[in-house]
């Protein structure tokens, strides 16, 4: 495993100019952005954390101009999709997990078969963990005993209480999705381009637009592109700290 | 409106090194994590983009020696939380945001007569929009109308359909707090320092004991520390990219 973690000096100030300088961007000035960009920011993207690494998301990159036509449309014709470049929409996926164990399963195999140490735990925890905590059963049946059988065993011991339904794994799948997004949009920035990421669209067109799987939430779309010289609307607007922020 | 968006050249580079080197870590070293770390990294966690600058997120710094103990044992003892030197329990709440409207509306105020040129379409947006999205009435009925509402105007039109339930509320908060989560991750990160982002936890026993508002979930906990000499317990696994990138 590489345990190496050495990063430069000034790597945390760069950090801060990165996050700081991102704002949302709602007028874009029409530069074309380098596709290269946009692939190493999904590659950034794809190294997020995510739960159990059984990596829910998706990210559909439009591309073909009758698409965007129509994406644009589906975003309200807001002039952070109007001016855009760019767009990923942005994908939460519920029912791909036991591809993705399998995958997981797979590889540690082969990295095991190549002599890299793998403890005996993941194994066993790809096997037989990972299913029993994210199947949630037909009509979420599996799920409800679980539910059951958490706050029996809950009662004397610690014991993990979600995700036992499909609203759970809407949540689950969401946040490890977005973990992923302020990666993507981060990237962009550190590239010196802007993003936009839209929660206001259509989301019923959006499906039927891009023939979205029916376990798939959107849980934004991000539209990409370079600053315009009055691109950010609004200044940095932040509440107290001390409404967000609680020490224990 | 600050409209700079100039970064140094390598902060591409430097960003990749931060994301590509941050690992979830199980087992940390024991040594502690300066507060100035954890204060700075919580200020780029608040610094996300997020929906309607709403900012439906709080961060529990739990600091106190008895609360430490219990919480590691509501996270199931796991070697993450057992040798981790700090912790921040990540609450997404859906009951705040009328607060944080009123409270954007007076910021905007503010700022107009301070010479600051706010558009018209901002103050109408906290005012009579942000209201009607989010609201969802007792028993969720405003938001059964609403879905009736967008079904009928969405005939005819691009419409935004959520979030019209409660539900619809929790991933909308989850969503926000997840992009501050990983903003915080990677500049514990750009620091030296490293995380586990948990969610093998009871959020029984954990909103027990931090009396978590009933209104919030809790997307996950975050372990700091510095990195142990095999602290990483995995390789790197990624499925095939062509599995999550889909160019249309």
């Amino acid at each position: 495993m590489e345990q190496s973690d050495t990063l430069p000096e000034n790597a945390a100030a760069i950090f801060e100019q990165i996050v700081t300088s991102r704002r949302s961007v709602r007028i874009f000035d029409g530069s074309p952005v380098p596709e290269s960009v946009i692939e190493k920011s999904l590659d950034m993207a794809l190294s997020a954390p995510n739960s159990s690494n059984l990596q829910p998301w998706e990210f559909h990159w439009v591309k073909t101009p009758e698409l965007k036509v129509e994406l644009v449309k589906a975003c309200l014709s807001q002039a952070a999709a109007a001016t855009a470049s760019e767009f990923i929409v942005c994908l939460a996926r519920t029912a791909t997990w036991e591809r993705a164990r399998v995958d997981v399963l797979n590889q540690l195999e082969k990295h095991e078969k190549a002599g890299v140490r793998i403890p005996r735990a993941a194994f066993e925890y790809y096997r037989k963990l990972v299913p029993l905590m994210y199947a949630q059963g037909p009509f979420g049946l599996r799920g409800l005993l679980k539910r059951i059988l958490f706050f029996w065993t809950g009662l004397s011991k610690p014991t993990p209480r979600e995700p036992v339904s499909r609203h759970d794994m809407e949540v689950w799948a969401t946040k490890s999705t977005a973990l992923a997004c302020e990666n993507f949009m981060l990237a962009i920035r550190a590239y010196g381009y802007d993003t936009c990421p839209m929660e206001g669209f259509d989301s019923v067109r959006v499906r039927r637009l891009l023939d979205i799987p029916s376990d798939a939430l959107i849980p934004m779309i991000i539209s990409v592109g370079k600053r315009g010289p009055k691109g950010v609307t609004l200044p940095v607007i932040r509440a107290d700290r001390s409404l967000f922020v609680k020490i224990r």
